[in-house]
């Protein structure tokens, strides 16, 4: 079974699932884990990963368009190295302080894989979910996409500071906050934005049609990929924000948000298509 | 570096680590990681595994003397098989419900080993911690101890069944509620007796004089095991409550309390005592 047919069995057994984070009154809650095979390549640091992992996390609240409250999480390892543990909560803290939650601490767990687990919550009376988009709607991206790809790529030639640097990305709480009350659906493009407009398709029951020219391709990427545009739509876990958002709204929103807001195109009533032509489901599979 | 060590360096960097579950406003919010090698026997059905693991995060809620609220957990596994998957959900929504909890899903995570991250919140405005233990105070146990170690022998002895029943504890949400406002200090009973109480005499500053003959030892430890009190006292993993309470508040608890109530000691000025030997800081460790 693959992991889309396993979260369907999810969805049929616990009420609410389906979104980014669980919303429990006027508390939302996610969990997530990482891990070095996966999601740490070779020259990932403990304070990079510390800062990604609790920040996918708090990415998850800000999809939900709610405050971040608080993090917290689990560093297992194969032993306990004081630098590289030190260095896992300075970047669990740091993450959190850039968002304005904090890092209430976790725990500890012997694993024979660097494998860490964090969750996070926050709160909102008005929860954004994935099922609202309509038609004519404008569909935005938050920052820019692609990031994850270009850190690969430098993971993989040796420049493992700046791939360190473009694996920090910053979660997109305020932009949360500032879409909550306009966007009609909304999501973390954890997956890819192809995979993400899929998903948005699916449970709004709509369409997407997507303009090539104004994808915020990552500017990292553009010389070290063959097809930049392609890589950006596909390649995932850029932990940006995926909304649809009435036209009219869009000023507001961008006067609010704190990192550019791209309008890359528009809700249709069905299919999902880049430049007129189909935009298969293809991207991250965790 | 051990798990202890590591420990303090995580309380050096994160404000309020140190009990069973960080405390935001009147959230209490904890997670935990646990896995096949160290965590889940061979003959664990992932149905108890399930129901385990999102119970130990609802231990350290009840721990706290807090309602619980809800839980999440991500289910890393190497292939997601849905008879699998959907009895862990099972038991995690099952373990939930008995503590008045909602289990609102989480994530999935392909990974070598069955690896599980559960996290739980709960509400409480007057958290128990760990550290206002008094000289005079009853020390407190709930349930019965040793149930886990009777498990282990039973995995082992190849009564797989039994042993997945005694795996299953009930989470002391009950019980914890009915000591808050009474306690003095708390923890869940998860590194042993014997280790809780070095830890509770360590941030209450005070020692405690246990009586062998009142601890509660599961019945189904008696006759597997060498010396019953003693595994009782040193195993762990039972996931029962430790507490020290006023003696004069010792009956109105038991009366509040869904389970038994054992005064097992009482607090002291200095040393952790058994029948009046020294009770060394021995148990499970992580």
């Amino acid at each position: 079974m693959n992991e889309r047919a396993a979260l369907d069995v999810v969805g049929g057994l616990v009420a609410g699932a389906g979104d980014d984070a669980a919303v429990v009154d006027d508390t939302v809650f996610t969990i997530d884990m990482l891990h070095e095979t996966t999601d740490f390549p070779a020259g990932t640091t403990r304070y990079t990963a510390g800062w990604r992992s609790v920040g996918a996390s708090l990415s998850d609240v800000a999809a939900m368009g709610a405050d971040a409250t608080a993090a917290v999480g689990v560093y297992g390892a194969p032993d306990f190295d004081e630098d590289g543990l030190r260095a896992y909560v300075e970047g669990a803290l740091d993450v959190c302080e850039a968002v304005g939650a904090e890092y209430v601490g976790g725990d500890l767990d012997g694993h024979d894989e660097f494998t860490v687990a964090t969750a996070a919550i926050g709160r909102t009376d008005d929860p954004v979910r994935r099922d609202g988009a309509s038609p004519g709607d404008a569909l935005v991206v938050t920052g820019t996409l692609g990031r994850t790809a270009a850190a690969m790529e430098r993971f993989d030639s040796g420049d493992v500071e700046r791939a360190n640097e473009l694996f920090r990305f910053e979660p997109r709480v305020r932009a949360g906050r500032a879409l909550a009350g306009h966007a009609t659906a909304m999501m973390d493009s954890s997956d890819g934005l192809a995979r993400s407009l899929h998903q948005l398709a699916e449970a709004s029951d709509c369409g997407f049609a997507v303009d090539g020219d104004s994808v915020p391709v990552a500017e990292e990427l553009r010389d070290v990929v063959e097809d930049p545009l392609d890589t950006a739509v596909t390649y995932g876990e850029d932990f940006e924000l995926v909304a649809t958002v009435p036209e009219s709204a869009v000023g507001v929103v961008r006067a609010e948000s704190d990192v550019p807001l791209s309008i890359v195109g528009e809700v249709t009533a069905s299919g999902v298509t880049l430049d007129g032509e189909p935009l298969a489901d293809r991207g991250w599979t965790h």
